[in-house]
């Protein structure tokens, strides 16, 4: 009989963010600088990453499938990357195999010369204008949403920042975006402010990037947030700011500080690992249990454990340990082994559970499954009780704004009371934090409901930008019927 | 001291076909059968190759560089080609390293639906097309000659037929191309038919190919080439012909003849191998040589040396072995040892030269660097004499409608008399067909000035299509400054 | 100017681990089985992994350089694997490029059939063994110290246990192997007990494992640690034991718990978590120290770091982050930057240490360029103070039982004062937990210089066994003048 | 419905040699000039290659799965591949998949120092050694023969010649071998002299080869062959020639003339071309046919059919095109269109075939499947009628000798007659050249049955050198059962 095989990772069970970007003017090293400052931003997409360098008269590019370390590991792809401005994009992929043509930064020529674009973020009427670009006789190179922004700059008129602003005047959705063209570094950040943005210097450079943790690692310093609504221009002679939008109140994204952001990023002002924590004392005023030993699901619930033990007074055990060797690639499953896929990542410290009543802490419940799984692990290893808090409200809504969420259907909370999650995933107890508990953690006095301060759609179903799109028809279905084998 | 190392083909020395094509539809087979094709017609473009198919539904795609019996050996890679029909396409490279982007067929989503296209040829004006293009806001996937066509498409009205019409139109230069449509096979050659498309059928499928040899690999039959000037539209109801262009002569090119079509092919009603033969034969009347063997520079000089001793008199013999087993990608050269070069891919073979008086034959001269080491070797393996007898005429001009030759200034017969190549060679006598000769070997009583029978500018200069982009400016400086690493 | 490239990795400041080995017998699953408990194992060797599996008839094998999830991703390779029994091997080469012959599990054809073996450990007297069977005709497959066991085995006389027993009565040195045969899976652990090497139980399966964590993946039971000089011969009818060896006091390596082994698996009946915890605690009475916040150096700080926190009554803070997406191949470095070269896997986390008076816990010192790095980079992130708490003593002398250690003068605290390093690393105070205090930690009353229980040669220069070899000469210049091109 | 996909080649009718050797002493681009000549020899093996040089120091190795030009294509492969001295080896498989430790030349550390050797030949005692080694404690890195040698090396005594020569004293079968030590290039033929081994000369080189086109290709010049029973010490001060074994007539094999050498090589002093040319003169002479063309079945056809065209007063014509693109690895078959098969390497050149009655000259007959596709081709192409004509008498025994054959009992002349066969292969007349007329045709007046000059077992069963392997048993049973997963 054949030997069975494993999943590493049998569908995520995580919320996923799509992208990363970054971008950099003013210095001989642009591109090992981007090379680094993706490599910072791994966290936000692990499928594919590329950048594109201008050395004053060419544009040099260089993308890939897999690691940022990967990608651009050879010397002579870096020697090719000759320029003194360069931008850079990690990606997750939504939709269907990853197609070498959606790999970002994306290029085109336009009559005034060349422009790249990175995008984080999502276009919620990105459709419908494809559909409108390809009956005035526009081609596509990828199935992106981002390729309309260089589509509808490529049919307007005047220069560069006119022409971007055009663009995006006709767009609708979420988008943190970097530019680069002959002369200039473009960033800019959607009416809302859903993705972060934030502008950097290092010497005489300016630098952009989705988070902060991208400038530390190549020692530069934060200036501040592109703010909501802002287009900086960057060139040699220095930084111009425009803001050429209806304002709008801004509603950045609240999952960031829960999960995506780096601990290390200070985002909108606040630390992140601060406000993880904050939540985590949130949560033990919110829904104290008596219990021996307060455990995180490593890596993303461990500021909020830290947290909740010092808000509840418990000792806080690393009761979980991760091993993060874990490759994308691992051997296929089979039916009778599957349910010992997720010790692959996760194992028990049966040391600190034998015998205790734990609390565990999860950043967020998504589909459920891993939690089923890692409390189904801790009980075997020993745990007298096991109580669950969580340091997100229950997520019942899917985004259109730029994650990877789950279709409805899969949400465990859309359907199920925490009663049922209780039961469903068998824990004597279970509290996720409450959403003004989540506010108040931010700094916040709480929600406002006629005023939200921040993009809570996956908890509230409150989606504050059009769906365009979604109310025209499923998106997969308008794609291009298009596939490439490999 | 490190170890010198060789190049296997250090710079052509031949001109250079630029692509192939193939199309078939109706059967089930059709991306297997297009494969197959595509390996019949590896001889003319070696750097990548592709092939589309359409299922129906969805156009399914593989792309790659390297030779056919690579890019499609995997199981995999051929079993997602589903489809009742399908296109590929072999091409050479003439500008920059190869980029992926280049690789046909190309692909467009027009608002009627998909159009792939492979093409065989050059358009002279397609700098001048693409700059007004991008003017209008389209934007370039490629770097192709060939994407002209998608857009000039992309932005007419009418249906596919049409609009393919409205776009040749506007182009000049040589293409015989095959387009893929969800319902159709579309195929055309140009108003002067310069590079060859045969039409052939295999049970109910009608099959596109640049050449006859295409169809024998899997029995299939040639029905008859497809006319210059003429489209060809094919669909599972059958075939239909139209005729929309201006009527010019036709001037099919004679180097089909001469060295790039399969001596196996038939073009143009005439069998490739007899023609080569006439050549030679043409050669021993024209320039007859005292001598004991007559020897081919092989494998392209054989046919001809054939008809030449045959005319002569002279037994036939190989006196140079070529070894095939080689690859694109062999060690790198050093200066002392650079001229062994040759060697790695022709010797003399010794026990048929020494003491002997040799007519060499070879189909043309472009450079003159391999004759130079030709010669030499077959003088050091003893060889009493020297001639060189070629068949074709000098070669003083390059090609601007398909074929990659080198600039005028590298053509050795544009800057040296027939005696000056002779000492240049060291041969004890050379000489080169007549153009009349090289007409009379098709057929024709020779050349008639006022209405040539066929492209033979690289003997005249006389280019009967416009060279539009040529008279505006060098080609290279109108690309888009556009590098891709590695 | 071409862009400079960074290292990821610019030479290693930990002490390394050589090898995990792994084996099963009574599953037809064993290879799946054998290639999770590697991958659990990936922590003690990741520059190669191998797995024989024996499927009645015929020995399978497949070895690779890389991770355990790439070498074993492709389903084919596991479908190779066919077997009721198999071993396994994860490794770091200590000499030279990796040489794909030194992947184990080695194997050999013996008259009495196949053997394969797998070795954690590293033989004192390999070099001068290898000599005498070289000159007895002997010829090595590899340079690994491993093979003499075989040649000793081949030469030997009687049943395998026998060869294998006599075969280990010539050799010196720290060795847990594990064995297959046709019929047997052997493991056995040197007379001193260095490296660990447990038993474990699945169902009918025993299981041999370097740590119990490899038995967790798989939900197997720990059942026991195999003894030092014992023998274990497990068949399809059970397991039988022998002690052949003469009896010495057990000196299992103290490093394991220090900083090898995993924090959940279990070594010598201990935790290996709580006795980090414990040294950490310990620390905090010897050196304690008045600051306002304990912050590991992560990954392998952090237990040590919260059991100080705890003794001390200290906030715990993460106030470094690692960044995981490392590979080992990224962009190699200039010198102007080289500096930035540890920022790729640690931040620092501005929010918890601006201003505030910072313990900083670290496992150990060995070069001590890491710990410059990093008070650097914490200094930059505003830390008031730096004081340097080091859960192991100053490490003195080299390893020659198995691990990769710097040469004698590449340990920093063999020719610095703690005064001197406390400069040379700029902290304000800097201490090691004392020997006595690590084996307290362990549960020992302190070390008894007479008898210690265990080996601690790093701090104390002790060698219970022989360093045979390294009386004879330096290693290197005895390894085959074999090098390999790649 | 899946594409179906085609085999390139599905189960090779040609007997194929086993292996090309070449060693070169006394320059310092010792690895590149052996690349070259591994590029000459191409022919005689291209599953796998490898080369040894040695620097003075140590010796550098790179071996490889593929072709020649391909396993040395990386500058930093031939950079590292330093020395004055270097052999190398090109090879075919004949059991089993490949596998990395098979690949030549093969590596041993003696305790005099370094041994590489390269094999072309088979040993017929080998199994038998192995297993009497095995039984005395030598471990096997390869399932080759050739490893027996280096054994029997280890275990001998005094110098490496003297060892050598005590080795090849235990063997039996056919050899020719290089050998590089530190100061040694040793060539050796067997006492028959089964194989080629000729010694050349370049400045102060000294070079083997399996056959002298390897020289060519450097510019270098056949001295004279290595006789059979011959050793050649090769050292900077020199050439040594030693004859240690007892004499034996000298049967080199005729098979090297009919197919295996290239027919610019000179083999024992004959012209692989002018054998090959009288061969087809022979033929014309006793089996002569009243036909209108004489065509090759190419390549190794192509000599033997100018020649019977010459004989027999009929033109010679290329009525089947080769396609030389054909790498190994194409789509894989299906049932239906299987017997598509060989046109992916020939083809019909149809002018020269149609209505014409063809004598069609192929070198041998081994399992009779390509000739039916072939005579079906040509039918189908529109000859009138078609004779063939066979430049080898009927095969009837394998060979044990280094050349892989198919068992007996796929050999169509084993079991048919000639008549059989002309109508199992469909052609108008059948006829292979005598063996008294394969002697004249090599200068022989014919084969004295008492002392053949030649080997010519495969058409007489007469096997000089005893098989000792045979007689006890069937190799496969014999091997290692050891399976490496690729």
């Amino acid at each position: 009989m054949p030997a069975p095989v494993y999943a590493l990772d049998p569908g995520s069970d995580r919320l996923r963010e799509e992208c990363a970007v970054f971008g950099i003017l003013g210095t001989s090293d642009a591109a090992a600088h981007t090379a680094l400052g993706l490599h910072a931003l791994q966290h936000r997409g692990q499928e594919a990453t590329g950048l594109v360098a201008h050395d004053g008269e060419r544009f040099n590019v260089h993308r890939g499938l897999g690691q940022v370390a990967d990608v651009f590991a050879k010397r002579r792809v870096m020697d090719g990357l000759v320029g003194n401005a360069a931008i850079g994009h990690n990606r997750y992929s939504t939709t269907g195999a990853p197609n070498p043509r959606n790999i970002q930064p994306l290029f085109a020529e336009l009559d005034l010369g060349g422009v790249a674009v990175a995008h984080n973020g999502n276009l919620t009427n990105a459709m419908t204008l494809r559909r409108e670009l390809i009956g005035q006789g526009s081609i596509f190179q990828s199935t992106t949403d981002t390729e309309v922004i260089l589509h509808l700059m490529a049919r307007a008129k005047g220069r560069v920042v006119d022409r971007l602003v055009e663009a995006l005047l006709q767009v609708e959705g979420a988008y943190s975006l970097v530019l680069l063209t002959q002369r200039k570094l473009i960033g800019v950040r959607d009416p809302f402010g859903v993705r972060p943005l934030v502008l950097g210097r290092l010497g005489d450079s300016y630098i952009l990037a989705s988070e902060s943790c991208a400038f530390d690692i190549i020692g530069a310093e934060l200036v501040r947030d592109v703010e909501p609504g802002e287009v900086v221009v960057i060139t040699e002679e220095g930084l111009e700011s425009v803001r050429p939008f209806r304002r709008e109140r801004p509603r950045p994204c609240l999952f960031e500080y829960v999960y995506f952001a780096r601990p290390d990023s200070v985002v909108g002002g606040r630390s992140v690992y601060q406000v993880r924590k904050a939540i985590g004392a949130e949560l033990a005023r919110e829904a104290p249990v008596d219990a021996d030993v307060v455990v995180p699901v490593p890596d993303s619930g461990v500021p909020a454990a830290m947290g909740f033990a010092e808000g509840a007074g418990l000792p806080f055990e690393l009761g979980i340990i991760r091993n993060h060797y874990v490759g994308r690639t691992f051997i296929e499953p089979t039916n009778e082994i599957r349910h010992l896929g997720v010790r692959l990542k996760h194992n028990a410290n049966m040391a600190v559970l034998k015998g205790k009543r734990v609390v565990l802490i999860d950043d967020s419940i998504v589909r459920g499954t891993t939690s089923v799984k890692i409390v189904r692990m801790v009980r075997e290893a020993g745990a007298a009780e096991v109580h669950m808090r969580v340091a997100s409200p229950p997520i019942r809504f899917p985004c259109f704004y730029g994650i990877d969420t789950p279709e409805k259907a899969d949400l465990v909370a859309s359907h199920m009371s925490i009663e049922g999650m209780a039961g469903y995933i068998d824990v004597d107890s279970l509290a996720f934090v409450t959403l003004d508990g989540l506010y108040r953690a931010m700094g916040e006095p709480g929600r406002d409901p006629m005023a939200p301060a921040f993009l809570d759609h996956y908890f509230t179903g409150d989606y504050p930008i059009p769906l365009v799109d979604e109310e025209g028809g499923s998106r997969s279905r308008q794609l291009t019927l298009l596939r490439e084998a490999v």
